[in-house]
């Protein structure tokens, strides 16, 4: 264990995702704001602020008994890259200001070290931190991402990409999701006709200051082929980093994913599109299909009856694993073009 | 589907991996050689071409019956960095010669487009391809990055980074391996008095044109606390980058991994180390634990029964992974390094 | 010529400077704000809102009759990475609203290029741009870079940087400033006894609608030896990009400068730190020296005689050259360290 | 100063150049080899060996008496990348083999520290050199950089760069080069009836051991409009960095340069391409014009008397300056492709 003295003075970076199309994010959970500078947009889109607070607004909590957010007042503020509703090929800068910075006692909160948080290792890496919440490590970062998702979507117009609760508690949907553009709200589960059933669910969960894990898949039509490059930069590696860096998701998988442990070459052969879209790392052209597993939030007990803290935190995420998956191909679509030499 | 015309004049990058330490790798696998240059290594490091060349040997086939190795020639070839035995902080060239390159009627090869290969996605890519073999994505790519995690394991000495087969076939271990010195040889399998069996099963299934998927799991004793960043550059999500881009992993897990989907909070508090060592992205000092699955190699029917081809990779590729985990703790360890500032 | 069809759809990058000290810039002059996010700066470190304002205020105007300024308004608002005034490791956002948006008719700017200015490159790059102003291109863009200079500042605070006016005009200071802590303001010409003929030159050159170029001189004492790196990034390299970035400069030379085109390497070899502290590309621990040039601002005629134009910007932006030069050692500081493996 | 102790275990990077066109540079001017690796180089344009190897020869000494050449064995290997004369799109690796590595007793040189070389700094730097020669340092290392320039070239075919002397000792040829095609060689000096008095003046220095600085200029005709970008990656600042990577040079400018400095706006704007071919530091399809110094070699003395050294290695950079300019261009050619989003 390091001692105090050793914890001095550390520091972090890793703000940035991306290398043609990027982000930068930055802001503390209790700060002023959170933002994000987005790099690599093409002069010349059409943006519509309307569109991007629609995705924002996606982030809202799962509408049940006992929840409450502040997420109403999450209103995205462009600061730059955009004029007269035309993106000008310069650095985006978006903002949402944090409104809850109350004059509450949060000297008790200095040094709580929630068990499953970043709190301690928060520590452990720079010796000092904003205790007043999560900082960097809070779910409001991924403010950043869901902001960069809709202007990644405008790099790609013609890809869609969809991604849907298939395991929630008992509630479990098998089949891949066929129509991507069904209205799954507000959980993202394909069965709407169990909406009534999950938020009865949920409800009892928080009653309980219990939480739940869950499991999501991506699926992605329509991608450009030749997308991802063949040694690290490999199209599922890049998911599987975006997708990780997602503060809940605990494993990632691609095509049969795990089922091919168990699978003799021959079995994987007699499926059609067994690799998810993706051979040699490279997009194929066919629908691309992704698995990742969230854990149960850490936040229980008497603290998770309270306010704002949602039993899963799922559906929420939902915007911004599509968004990461955007960033993700966009990023890779501007890679493959700028080779495309005439 | 793009026609031939826009298959043209495509390109690649993403041959560089890591940031403070970094690998740059080159060669196609039936060019004149495979190589790596190794830039971020500390000076005055004691560098020994014997370890490094026991490292690459593990790379070794899986010595069954009917398969043959090339391997036995693939010598590491230092061209600069290292003088008297001691890094000089200068880039670490280092070549392994290609020495297959045996004139072979490869014309029939030109147009075959092996399923699950990179062949055809190649094509797609950049409208051109060396025909001759895997090229960029043959396993052979694969010796830059054991190479890279020799020397990345001389910046990180007291960390212990071990691999091992959890599941082949019928053969399972799910107990946490204890003592991660052990010798393993040849199967990496921790129960080696089922050595013999194992054998007789790739043998088996060899005979038949058969490949077989599998389970790794990684384990991690000793790092240092504070590795990672609290956004995108998540220890976890850096070591899903790392090990999904190995050409045949198909999954990625940390911790209680997939078991959390259906998880309640509760029962998650309840185990020591659920999260792998990991918190907020962070490594906390606990030991860590990966999971990852490998698909079963494309190559079956006749062509399977050949030469040197294995049926199952996984055995091979224990050095690949750990050399990729290595140099992800390298390089984050030079990170946080580089902000402790006295 | 492209035709403007091919003009369309362009874009740009190169918004971040610096690799483990680094800034990212963004805003238009006529946008909502400039703004800027450091990354890299450690945790623990002191912040001054009141010292980096006062870095702010140098780039004020000349303070001659006929200019005037909007930068009064320039407050810097800092959105994240400090707290209670000690850094958090964390990306720290600072901006600087624009408050100049004002209702005029900007239609006629709308198809004016102003000669030795962005704005026809602009159009050549992305078809598109924000013709109220200089957009990204505007000197406004360098507060991104006094931001960054003053963290930059606080990881290397035993350092000293002092840029100056060595030429303006008729007005020559041709020996090297010994103290560097003079006080030379408003035009940072080391003999402040010309400070009224100074101000009266620049009036005349107004009222005529002229502008002049001039020469600045740049000293770093008491630097750490072994910045720099022996191949691209040595550091006399980092600085000349560094200092080639800022709009107005057209040449850059160290120590001897171009004075050794006509030199033989005996004469060289005569002179005390004739490489002004760098040798190889890496510091040596000598005082630095070096020089750039500023050409004349090119809006000069009836407009240049108007509001807040100034007929020579170098005393404006010395602050801007300091804190390039700070952002350079300050990287290259945390480079080094970074394989200083203990 | 620093003690001993702290000078030992620093380290160095900086060994990649370019973004999307990149080279990484490796190996030490006494080591096994010289190399570099090519990354971005698009798929299915045609490689010439000879080509290549016509290159590396312009980098042959100046042809004098008193010097003799290990260039005759530069002779260039390419490793990688390239199948039947064609470019696969995959990393470059190019090697040179060193072949003085004789058993001379280079133990005396241990301690030595050539005034003016990077013999000092390299200790201060890392602790550790290899002593038997320059290192990385040396003027081999730019080898790399003319090998990375010819395949530069063929990404932007149309576009012609230029480099040649305009001082050298007595001899000066002020007027800007109009044919860029005609053979000056062997000393680039565009009045090549001089070839003769030049000869002599350096076989002159060379008696004496002496060594003389000069001035090259650099042109480029042909260059697309558009590339650079508004903030950091100004093309003049990357070119400034490029030039100033190489050992020797001292300065750079462009356009009409320091005259400038004592220039009125009125001056300037009565110029022609005063700017050089770049404004607000994107190109503008005009001719583009950079002028760099060169300082005299360190070598002096008795030393320089011996064997191989040049009393002027300008001539011999030649090829170097225009591969470093080549490379720029290729990359931003590249960059601003990639956001040409059809």
């Amino acid at each position: 264990m390091p001692s105090a003295f050793e914890y001095n003075d550390h520091h972090m970076r890793g703000n940035t995702f991306g290398k043609l199309f990027s982000l930068t994010s930055f802001g503390e959970s209790h700060g002023t704001a959170m933002g994000v500078v987005i790099d690599g947009l093409p002069a010349g889109l059409n943006v519509s602020l309307d569109d991007l607070q629609r995705e924002l607004d996606r982030r809202a909590p799962g509408k049940i008994a006992g929840t409450t957010s502040r997420l109403e007042d999450d209103k995205a503020i462009i600061l730059s890259g955009v004029f007269e509703g035309v993106s000008l090929g310069t650095p985006v800068a978006v903002i949402v200001n944090n409104t809850n910075q109350k004059s509450t006692d949060y000297d008790k909160l200095k040094s709580e070290h929630r068990p499953g948080h970043a709190d301690k290792t928060t520590i452990m890496k720079y010796g000092v931190r904003d205790h007043r919440g999560g900082g960097r490590s809070s779910g409001r970062e991924t403010l950043s991402r869901v902001v960069a998702g809709y202007f990644a979507g405008l790099i790609i117009p013609q890809v869609k990409v969809r991604a849907y609760v298939s395991l929630l508690g008992p509630f479990e949907h098998t089949e891949i999701l066929k129509d991507l553009y069904l209205d799954l709200s507000p959980y993202s589960f394909p069965d709407t006709s169990k909406n009534d059933e999950i938020k009865k669910y949920l409800e009892e969960l928080k009653s309980q200051g219990e939480s739940v894990g869950g499991r999501v898949r991506i699926i992605v039509e329509n991608s450009p082929v030749g997308l991802g490059e063949p040694a690290f930069d490999k199209l599922k590696a890049d998911f599987a980093k975006a997708l990780l860096s997602i503060g809940a998701v605990v494993s990632f998988s691609y095509g049969l994913g795990e089922e091919m442990a168990l699978m003799k070459g021959s079995a994987v052969s007699s499926y059609e599109n067994a690799f998810g879209g993706m051979e040699g790392g490279i997009s194929n052209g066919e629908k691309m299909l992704m698995t990742i597993t969230f854990k149960p939030t850490s936040t229980i007990g008497d603290k998770a009856k309270e306010g704002r803290h949602d039993p899963c935190i799922i559906p929420r995420a939902i915007p911004v694993v599509e968004a990461m998956v955007k960033v993700v191909l966009a990023d890779h679509y501007l890679r493959q073009n700028a080779y495309l030499v005439k």
